[in-house]
């Protein structure tokens, strides 16, 4: 009944749908998707602009000979345009200021003197436009600055600024619930008994996200479960269970969805970890069922959460790829994600201590995806990976 | 007067000091550096624990010929363990259980059938310790699991729960204001006039950064700039200005800081964008003076405030590099950091459209840092590349 990772994935792909559109404000837009053009409501720059604090003349006066400019007087940036009275006189500008009627070109303070309210020219040639960067060379009026589809950064928050979007039209993120199951879990701040441990997957899948998103905890009881499961369809589109899923005599899960009418998509996947993970639907609420094992659930998620997420968002899927730095063995015929540490593109095997808990997690910073048809891996084969750590602010 | 750029960058990290301390939930944790070490509060995994779902048995009686075995009970998990009456029984166990005391391997569910109370084992061979992840194997207690100076992912965020940290106490952020200048700046929803432009620079500088910061804006005007630096300097460790630090006649802010004691460490730095950068201390205050060109201001952020953050935070600095797809000529002796598009570790040098505004850095998803003791540059040639974009979720 298990089905492969590519099968998997391509369910997990299908299912996605968009979540709809929401809005923005510019502190709030990095890293959301646009779904609105994002186009120069009036050309990029708007006028022709002074690059260099200086003199702003006419270039071809300088031609005719001429060295020493009266100034006329002094525009700053923010104000009307002044008018070059004569060819013959100039006037003092500043950087961003738009260029006085009757100026074709700008001479920076470096290369003049000002002497007597005039301006001494130092420099031998002066190129008709310089250091004016002319209106709308960076963009015409109506242009698209970034298109609907587009992840935003830094820098498209600032042109969002530049055009005049104070909030911007986005696609929604999921309302995500991460769930805890196990008669085994105390909260972290308890101190467990020998037999217990703390619940740790659901703040680790939260971080994985970095989204508001919600944590919750059910004992391995089915009344509970049911219960939860009709409140929470309502209000998350996205239920990511850990634990409860696999053949276990309390591993309700299934069976409870079944009961609820969900529909499973798929229960198992040939891989290591995470082989018993479920997938389905309860009316229009997703639910991931992944294995309660940290590894475990941590990979599922951020191999298959992060797939279902990415496409309901509209981003194409975008897989890095590292180089094996040794021979790697794995005889079962499953995709085996394995463990690596990351550097400078090359894929470094942790060497395994079990299928452990979040401190293995700690040692790596991705999995290396080896895929099932195989079982030799050989040194500087390259495959794709998944990381999950930054390596600077 | 001007200095180069690994001169300016040895400045900034020398002024760069620890901002001391403070407590953060999970929630907040990742993206945080330690500022203590993260241990284990008991044994990983605390019990000998159960790795699959089926039953707990002695392996001496099956090497002894025994192939059925009474199911004494079900110990679930969270339950202190039981302990098996008589080699000849076995126990029903849950993954996540802690192994029953008189027991030493694992037989999962897919390698046994269940038939009127008893367990008939359908594998050739039972391994002691199977399918049991024992006590301490993955972490001593005591073990550090990640040490202080380390930056927290999910992954460290998920060990935090697992040793019972609800709160962490991690390095302190610096409070950071950016202020925009310049009398031809009007709020991002104002419709400018012809020669005005919206306010764009503290916004992106906000989102290159990703931590709560302020933003506010002053006019070109002498008595207002001191005024708001004797304020700010007791609200904020670091002070960014976008504009008036170049030679124009209204570039007040190199004069104002002067006259109110403030050390400049630096004014002036050989490269392009960015030559007229500021940078110095008023009091505690840091204050980076950025020259206000859209491109210019990104640059200097990305690369100088970057470095000051990060090494205030104690993080090494971490650099990566790409290769050249074309030539590229630059005659000025100063570095050039080129706008490029990023893929798969090569710079594909972004066509220039002068010193622009936020739309070329659109274009673009970093800048490649080419060296000032150079004009030429050739294909496939490896640089420093300071990237602003994330390619995925």
């Amino acid at each position: 009944m298990a089905i492969s990772v590519e099968e998997a994935l391509r369910l997990i792909r299908e299912d996605a749908v968009p979540l709809g559109n929401e809005a923005v404000s510019l502190e709030h837009l990095a890293g959301r998707v646009l779904a609105e053009d994002l186009s120069a409501d009036r050309p990029f720059p708007p006028y022709d602009r002074i690059m260099m604090d200086g003199v702003a003349l006419n270039a071809d006066a300088f031609e005719a000979g001429q060295r020493i400019f009266p100034v006329q007087e002094f525009q700053p940036a923010g104000m009307s345009p002044v008018t070059l009275q004569s060819p013959g006189h100039c006037i003092e500008i500043a950087t961003g200021a738009s260029l006085p009627l009757g100026c074709n070109a700008v001479v920076m303070y470096e290369q003049l003197n000002i002497k007597d309210g005039a301006a001494h020219i130092l420099c031998d040639d002066i190129r008709h436009g310089q250091h004016i960067h002319p209106q709308a060379s960076d963009r015409k009026q109506g242009d698209i600055i970034a298109p609907r589809g587009f992840i935003c950064g830094a820098a498209e928050v600032g042109a969002a600024a530049t055009v005049g979007k104070s909030t911007v039209t986005v696609v929604r993120q999921p309302r995500i619930v991460f769930v805890t199951t196990g008669d085994e879990l105390v909260d972290v701040d308890i101190t467990p008994a020998p037999h217990q441990i703390r619940k740790s997957n659901a703040y680790a899948l939260g971080a994985l996200f970095g989204f508001p998103t919600s944590v919750s905890h059910l004992p391995d009881n089915r009344g509970k479960l049911s219960q939860f499961f009709e409140t929470a369809s309502t209000d998350f589109d996205v239920i990511v269970l850990c634990g409860a899923v696999s053949k276990g005599k309390r591993d309700f899960v299934p069976e409870v969805l079944s009961e609820l009418g969900a529909t499973q998509v798929f229960h198992g996947v040939h891989q290591r970890p995470g082989k018993p993970m479920w997938f389905g639907r309860l009316g229009d609420t997703r639910i991931f069922g992944l294995p309660g094992n940290p590894v475990s659930t941590f990979l599922c998620g951020l191999r298959y959460l992060h797939a279902w997420i990415g496409k309901a968002q509209g981003i194409p899927p975008f897989v890095q790829t590292a180089r094996l730095t040794e021979a790697v063995t794995f005889e079962p015929a499953l995709t085996y994600f394995l463990q690596v540490k990351l550097q400078d593109g090359k894929a470094i095997p942790v060497p395994g201590r079990g299928s452990g808990d979040h401190a293995n997690l700690v040692d790596a910073d991705g999995f290396l995806e080896l895929p099932a048809d195989r079982n030799h891996f050989t040194i500087g084969e390259r495959f794709p990976v998944h990381p999950y750590r930054r390596q600077s602010l």
